[in-house]
C-alpha cells in the first residue's frame, strides 16, 4: 500500500555541527537500508530546499507510523502524509 | 529530470455529462499514451479526492509545460509543480 | 485499518429542490448501509456547518477510494484524509 | 456530549530528555486514566506525525477545559477543538 | 453553555431581490425570538462586513447545530464555532 | 463602543515559573478592575487552549489599544481585534 | 477616529457592462461626496489590482459600518477593516 | 524602476471560444508592444499553469496601475506585485 | 510616489531590556525625522497590536528599500509593502 | 533552463555580528561568481524585506538545487522555486 510522504527538516540553529552530522549520517544508513529493503520505494529531493518528497510501500497505516517515527530527523521534521489508490488511468499497478 | 505534480481537478457543476465524460476519455488516452512514453513515469489516486499526484520524467520545463497544457482536462485543474532532485541518500538514479 | 475523515458539502445554490433531495436521500442510504457493512465506524455532525467527521475501518486505501468516491455527494465535497495508526497510550485497539 | 480535539505536541529541542520522558509518562498515566473513566472516548496517532486524533465525551465546555488544560503536555500543543453533534444518518447516538 | 459563532453570509449574485428580502425577513424574526427565548445571548455586526458575531447559550451541541441549521439563511453562511468556558479571572459566570 | 478581541497566549518556553506566575497574578488583577470598570465587558475561556474571547467597551480606539497594551502578558500575546456595530436584529443596544 | 480599510472589488463576470457602469458611477459619486464630508480621509488604488486602501475618520463603529454598507459596489466587495489609533512616534495627531 | 508582477489568469468557463480567443489576440497584441515599448521587460510561463512571472520597467506606481489595468485579460487575472530594488550583491543594474 | 507599508515588530523574549529601549528610542528619532523629511507621509499605531500601519513618500523602490533597511527595528519586523497609485475617485492628488 | 527563485534570509536572532557579516561577505561573493558564470541570471533585492527576486540559468533540477544549497546563507533561507517556461508572447527567448 502506498503513501506519499513529504518531510520538511528543521535542525535548531544552534545545534552542535558533529552533532548534526551524526543524525545525518545514521539517517541516511537508515533511509538506504529501507530502501533496500523496498519500503521506502522512493526518495527524492525537492530542488532548492532541505526536504524531501517520497513513496513509501507498507502493510498498513502502523508500520508507516513505525517506520517514519524511527527516522532520527523526525523530531526536527515537518511530515505530510497522503495515501495513495490505484489511478484508473495508470498502465502499470 | 523529474517534475512531482499535483493536479485537483474542479469540473463545473452544470458541465453535461457527455461532455465531461468526453473530455475524461480524452484524457485517460493521452495520459496512457504519455505512461508508454515514459513521460509520464507514475500517477497515482489521491485517496478520497479527484486529484492525482505523478511524476514526469521530461527534457526540461518547456516540455513539461508543454505536456501538461494539452491534457483536455487542463483548463479545468489546479495543478502544482515541484522540481525534484538527486537525493543523496537514494539508492538508485 | 482506521482513516480520519472530514466532508464538507457544498452544493450549488442553483440546483433544484428535489434533485438535491433525491442526492442526500441516496447518500443516507449508502452511509447507513456502510455503516451497518462496518466500514464506516462513525460518523458525527460538525456543529453549526453542513460537514461531518467520520472514521472508516477498511483494507487497504484502494477500499478508501472506492467507498468515499461513491458517495452520490461525492463530486460537491470537499474531502480530507487522514491516516490513522494506534496510539501508544490508547487502552483499547 | 462528544468533541472532536486534535492535538501536535511540540517539545522545545533543548528539552533534557528525562524531562521529556517524565512528562510524557505522565501524560500516558492520565490518558489512560480518562479512558478507563469515559471521559476520552478515543485517541488515535495521526501517521508519521507527533499528534493525535481523540474524542471527548464530557458535561460540557468546562469540563473539556479542565481535562484537556489538566494533561502534563498541553502547555506544549497546540489543540484544535470541534463540537459534536448527532449525525442524521448516523444509525447508533 | 456559551458558543462562540461568527457567521459570514455570501448570498449568490444572481439571486431575485425579493428573494433575498424575504429570507432576511425570516431570518431576522428568528433571530429576533431566538434572544427573546434567551438562546442567542449576543447579537452584534462585524463592522464593515455582511458578518456577525454572536453568542449562543444552548443545552448542548446537538441544540446548537439544530438552532443554526434551522436559520433561513445557514445555506449562504461560513460558520465557525467556538465553544466557550469559564474563564479564570472573569469576576461573573 | 464596543471591540471583539480574541487574545493567545504564548509564553516563552524558558521563562522561570515564578516569572510566569507573577505576570498572571497581575494579569488576572488588572483584569479584574477593568471587568469592574466596565471596560472589559466579557471575558471567556476558549476551550482547550490557552487564549481568551472578550468584548471592550471603550470610548475609541486609542482607549482600547492603551488598555491592551497595558496587560501583563501583552508582549507574550496574538491579538486580533474586531469592531462591533450595532445588529439591525439586536433586540438590544 | 481612524480606521484603515481595504476593498477588493469582484464584480460577477456575467453583470452586463451598463449595469457595473452604473454601479461604478454611483460609487464614484458617492466616494467624492464622502470625501468632501472628510468622512472618507483619504483613497489610494492599490497598483495593479481592482482594490484600494483607505482611512476613514468617523464617530464610531456604528457610523463606519454605516458608510461601508452604503456604498452601491459593497454587495461586490471583500472588506477589511483595522482599527487605527494615535503612534507615540508620530509627529502630528 | 522595476517591479515583480504575477499574474494568473481564470476565465470564466462559459465564455465562448471565440470571445476568449479574440480577447487573448489582444492580449497578445499589447504584451507584445509593451514589450517593443521596453515596459515589459521580461514575461516568462509559470511552467504547468496558466499564469506568468513578468518585470515591468516604469516610470512609477501610477504607470504600472495603467498599463497592467490595461490588458484585455485583466478583469479575469489575480495580480500580484511586488516592488524591486537594486541588490548590493547584483553585478548590474 | 507612495506606499503602503505594514510593520508588525517581534523582539526576541530574551533581548534585554535596556537594549530594547535603546533600539526603541533610536527608531522614534529616525521615525520623527522622516516624517519632518516628508519622506514618512503617515503613522499610525494597529489598535492592539505592535504593529503600525503607514504610507511613505519616496523617489523609487530603492529609496523605499533603504529607509526601510536603515530602521533599527527593521531586523525584528515583519515589513508588507503595496505601491499605491492614483485612484480616480480621490479629490486630491 | 530558468528558473524563478525566491530567498527570504532570517538569522538567528543570537548570532554573532562578525559570524554574520561572514556568512554575508562569503554569500556575496559567490553570487557575484555565480553571476558572472551566467548561471544566476538576474538578482533584484524585495523593497523593504530582507529577500530577493532572482532567475537562475541552469542544465537541470539537480545543478538548480547544488547552487543554491552552496550558498553560505541557505541553512538560514526560506526558499520557493518555480520552474520557468517560453511564454507565448515573449518577443525574445
Amino acid at each position: 500500500m502506498l503513501f506519499h510522504v513529504e518531510m520538511t527538516v528543521k535542525l535548531p540553529a544552534d545545534m552542535p555541527r558533529d552533532e548534526a552530522d551524526a543524525l545525518k549520517s545514521k539517517e541516511k544508513a537508515l533511509a538506504q537500508q529501507l530502501q533496500r529493503d523496498g519500503k521506502w520505494l522512493h526518495l527524492w529531493r525537492v530542488a532548492g530546499r532541505y526536504a524531501n518528497v517520497s513513496i513509501f510501500d507498507v502493510n498498513d497505516n502502523d508500520e508507516l507510523h513505525a517506520l517514519l517515527s524511527s527516522l532520527p530527523l523526525w523530531p526536527f521534521m515537518d511530515v505530510k502524509v497522503v495515501p495513495l489508490a490505484q489511478h484508473p488511468s495508470a498502465i502499470k499497478n
